[in-house]
C-alpha cells in the first residue's frame, strides 16, 4: 500500500516553486503576491488562511491578509473586491469561505476578476475548465490531480467513483477526471446522497474520491482489493484525549480500509496540504500570465 | 414501450411559446429576434439553420440569417460578432458549427456576448450551468431535460449512463443530470472511447444517453430490460433506396433494442427537434431578461 503523502509531496512541489521564484524574480522582479480576505472569526477559517499565508512565505511569495469584521456589509465587501481587482500589486486573491450569512456569496464570487481568481470559482474559470480550456482550476481538485500525477496512479480507462457533487470538489473533479488528459481519461461515476446501491458502485471502482463530509463513511466492505482512495473529507470529531478537544478525520475509515488499497491518502496530511500547494501554483500562474 | 416523440412534444411546446409571444408582445412589443450566422456551404449546416429559422416563424419570432462566404477572415467574423453584440434588435444568436478550418472557433465563442449566447457555449454560461446558477443551457442537453421532464421519466436516484464526453452533449448532460434538480438527481456515469467493460456499465443503467456519433453502437445485449434510452446520434449512412442517397440513424440499434426499453427516443424525430425547441426557449429567455 502506497501512502499518498500530501505533506511530503507538497514539500517537494513547494521547493520547485521557490526555485522558480528565485530564478524568475532575481533582484529585478517583485515576487508573486497572494491576498486573502477573511471575514469574521470562524476558527477553522482563521486556521486555513493562516496556513495559506505561511505557505506563501515558504515559497517566497508576498502575501497580504485582509481581515474584516463579521459585521461588514455586502456593499463594503464588494468595494473591497473592486479595489483588490484594480490593485496592480496583487496577482491573485481568495475570499475565504464561508462568509457570514448576510453576505451574498454568489454576488461576491461574480465580482472577483477572473484573472485574479486563484480559487477558480468564478463561472468564467469554471466554464473554461468544463470546456477543457486553460483556466485557474479550483484548488482542491487541482491538488488531487497533482497528487495522482506525481504518484503516477493509472487513471486512463479506469473507473473513478466520486462521492459528493459539491461545486468545490465533486463536480469539478468529475469534469477533470473524465477529460482526455493525463491524469484523467477515466470513466467517472458521480454519486451523492440520492444514489442507490452505493456499495455496489464503490466496489466496482478502481479509484474512489470521497468528498461527502461524513466521518468514516467509506467502510472496508464498500471497496475492492487494489482500489486507490483519495480522501477529501476534513471532519472534526470530539476527542477528549486531544488538547484541542477534537481531532480531524476523513470520509474514509482509514484504519480498516487501508489494507485493501493499492494507494490511499490520509487525513490529515493528504489532500489538505495539496490544496494549498495548488493555490500557490495558481498564484504563480496569475503572476506569470498577468495581463 | 413509450416512444419519446420529439416532433409531437416540440409541437406542443412551440404552441406554448407562440401563445407567450402573442400574450406578451401584443401590438406594443416587437417579437423576440434570433439571428443565425452561417459560414460557407456545408449542406448539413444549411439544413440545420433552415430548420431553426423555420421554427422561429412557427412561434412568431423574428429571425435573421446572416450568410458569409467560406473565405471570410477571422477578423471579419469577429467584427460581425461585435456588431451583432451591439445590435439592440437582436436578442440572441448562434454561430452555426462547424466553422471553416482557418477560423479559430474558440476565439469566436469567447467573443459572443454571454447575454445573447443562446447556444450556451460561452464559458460564462457553461460555468454558471456547472455551478448550478441560472444560465443559457446548451440546446441539446436542455432539449433532453425538457423531454425527460414532459414525459415524466423518473430520474431521482436512478443510474444514468452518458456515452460520450463532448462539450456539446456528454459533458453538459452529465452536469445537469447529477444536479439536485428535477429532472436530475441521478447517479451519473460518463463513459467514452477509453472506457473498459462498457457493456457491463450500460447494463447497469436505468437511463442511457447516447451521444457518441457512431451508428447503431448501442446493441440489445448492452442494455437491461426497462431501460430508458435517449439517442442523441445523428449519423448519415448510405441508402440507395433514398432519393438523397443516405438516411439518418442514431447511435442506438433502435429496431433491435426498442423491445427492451421502457422508453426510447427515435432518430430522426427525437432529440433533434427538441434541440431546436430548446433554442427557442433560450431566445425567449434572452428576450425577456434583456439588460
Amino acid at each position: 500500500m502506497i501512502l499518498l503523502d500530501g505533506n511530503k509531496l507538497s514539500e517537494i512541489i513547494r521547493k520547485e516553486i521557490a526555485i522558480r521564484v528565485i530564478d524568475f524574480c532575481g533582484k529585478d522582479h517583485r515576487p508573486p503576491h497572494l491576498a486573502a480576505v477573511l471575514v469574521g472569526n470562524n476558527p477553522a477559517s482563521q486556521a486555513y488562511v493562516r496556513n495559506k499565508i505561511k505557505a506563501c512565505e515558504e515559497v517566497g511569495f508576498a502575501s497580504t491578509l485582509i481581515k474584516k469584521p463579521e459585521s461588514i456589509s455586502q456593499s463594503e465587501l464588494l468595494n473591497l473586491i473592486d479595489s483588490i481587482n484594480e490593485d496592480p500589486l496583487i496577482d491573485g486573491y481568495i475570499v475565504q469561505l464561508p462568509v457570514p450569512r448576510h453576505i451574498d456569496e454568489v454576488e461576491i464570487n461574480l465580482r472577483i476578476d477572473p484573472n485574479k481568481d486563484v480559487d477558480g470559482f468564478h463561472p468564467n474559470n469554471f466554464g473554461r475548465m468544463a470546456l477543457g480550456l486553460s483556466s485557474f482550476l479550483p484548488a482542491t481538485p487541482m491538488g488531487i490531480m497533482m497528487m495522482l500525477d506525481r504518484y503516477q496512479i493509472p487513471t486512463d480507462g479506469k473507473h473513478c467513483v466520486v462521492l459528493g457533487r459539491s461545486n468545490i470538489v465533486g463536480t469539478p473533479i468529475t469534469l477533470l477526471m473524465s477529460k482526455k488528459s493525463k491524469p484523467g481519461n477515466a470513466t467517472v461515476t458521480i454519486a451523492h446522497s440520492r444514489t442507490q446501491n452505493l456499495s455496489q458502485i464503490t466496489r466496482s471502482a478502481d479509484i474512489i474520491i470521497a468528498a461527502l463530509g461524513i466521518p468514516y463513511f467509506v467502510k472496508a466492505d464498500m471497496v475492492s482489493d487494489g482500489v486507490c482512495i483519495i480522501d477529501v473529507g476534513i471532519n472534526r470529531i470530539d476527542d477528549a484525549n486531544s488538547s484541542k478537544g477534537y481531532r480531524l478525520v476523513g470520509d474514509v475509515d482509514f484504519e480498516n480500509v487501508k489494507h485493501k488499497c493499492s494507494a490511499i491518502s490520509p487525513v490529515p496530511g493528504g489532500v489538505g496540504p495539496m490544496t494549498i500547494t495548488a493555490l500557490l501554483e495558481n498564484t504563480w500562474k496569475a503572476f506569470r500570465e498577468k495581463k
